[in-house]
């Protein structure tokens, strides 16, 4: 697995400097979830014969996503994972898009299309030059099952899978980012928090990670303005994972 | 990442039947504490020029931990992870064997021993074959930070890490598994347990998982009787991981 002897044993303590593991926001910085959506419905307009706008469809789902979370984050609604809210969502989406006659397995099968996103073209071979020289791991608010799903079906080489779910905390809730540092058995300045939102390392700084900006300029597509300007939120700005292994040195 | 597209995309659904996902139990089943304590403590002997009976230390040290882990279990102790338990062995044994003089370093770096196991010879090439058809996860009492540096270290393969720290329950608790499944978003009769101990196996099936026993003959060296003649808990009986590749129709 290891590619370069220089790294083993692979034995960080609580107690060492310098970072041991990169944690990775997922939706947007890892996987670009608006064209997955989008070609995931235009096989489905295909099949059915339809003509849904899927780049709505997808701009509305996930827009919708987050209203949903603050819910659960308020104590509005019980705990419910990505997958149940993202189903939530979905089904009054199919209201408004006029697919109400889907049935129960075409309509899990759609919520399953966030287990089935594409990575962007740098994510694979970044993530795993990244792997030879920190532990990486997911560090998302999409559940396990579904980070789990989609890192087989996409070759994602993590780690370990961390997610929100297992603080019952959302980001940018303080909890998920000192669960998954407390889980790693690492302390917050060993850990970087690697994201493509600025609104994401903001909180993994103030409970005391180190933080990457990646940014992702194609993420909400042409209609909506991107966040690319790096602000004091993140002490590394790369191009890509490929640029950020460079950065930090991380072998070819 | 997947050899076969026969199995792509990786999308099981809690609804699908049959078996989707794999979980190990680890210490024993997929790596050889004992042989692996041994040979680090050979060479501890080497560099400090010591003579330690590592084999009794390695004896000793697990037989600590389960009645530890029942302290745990029976709400005697709050919750400690498996290092945290290891070191309180550990640092009982010291004295036993006079090593007192052991600085933090020194301890802290032994106690680590657990996390630089070695696997059984067909550890690495079977769960390499099974991960082509099934989730892999471990389903251990080690901590996440523990199977994660382990599997680092030892190269295994795993989808997915779970371990008893997610539920704050041991095995064999059934929260352990249950937690285990939920987190896969499964339900218990798509996950089958793989290990090596009859009692892991036997509360496994009690809430619903289906078992397969891969006997370790070796796990406890030649003065204890190991574990090997199946009974009624164990669905499947395999050799090793290959052969339990090949039982379960894992391509090669």
């Amino acid at each position: 697995m290891l590619a370069s002897a220089a790294v083993l044993p692979w034995n960080p303590s609580g107690a060492a400097d310098g970072v041991s593991a990169l944690t990775f926001d997922v939706f947007g910085t890892v996987v670009d979830w608006r064209g997955s959506i989008i070609a995931e419905g235009a096989a489905f307009n295909r099949a059915r014969g339809k003509r849904i706008d899927w780049a709505r469809f997808a701009d509305r789902w996930r827009a919708g996503y987050g209203p949903s979370m603050n819910l659960v984050r308020k104590g509005e609604l019980p705990w419910m994972t990505i997958d149940q809210l993202h189903r939530r969502v979905l089904d009054q989406l199919l209201v408004e898009f006029q697919l109400e006659d889907l049935d129960e397995a075409a309509r899990d099968h759609l919520n399953r299309a966030w287990h089935r996103l594409k990575p962007w073209p740098d994510g694979v071979a970044g993530l795993t030059r990244l792997k030879k020289k920190f532990i990486i791991a997911t560090l998302s608010n999409g559940n396990v099952a579904l980070l789990t799903n989609m890192a087989k079906n996409a070759g994602l080489p993590w780690d370990c899978i961390l997610s929100a779910e297992l603080a019952r905390h959302y980001k940018p809730d303080p909890e998920a980012y000192l669960t998954a540092a407390s889980l790693l058995g690492l302390k917050p300045a060993q850990v970087m928090m690697v994201a493509a939102h600025k609104g994401d390392l903001k909180a993994a700084k103030a409970v005391g990670f180190h933080t990457a900006f990646v940014p992702r300029p194609k993420e909400y597509g042409p209609d909506r303005e991107p966040e690319t300007k790096p602000d004091e939120s993140c002490e590394i700005v790369a191009r890509d994972f490929l640029d950020l292994a460079n950065q930090l040195g991380a072998p070819k």
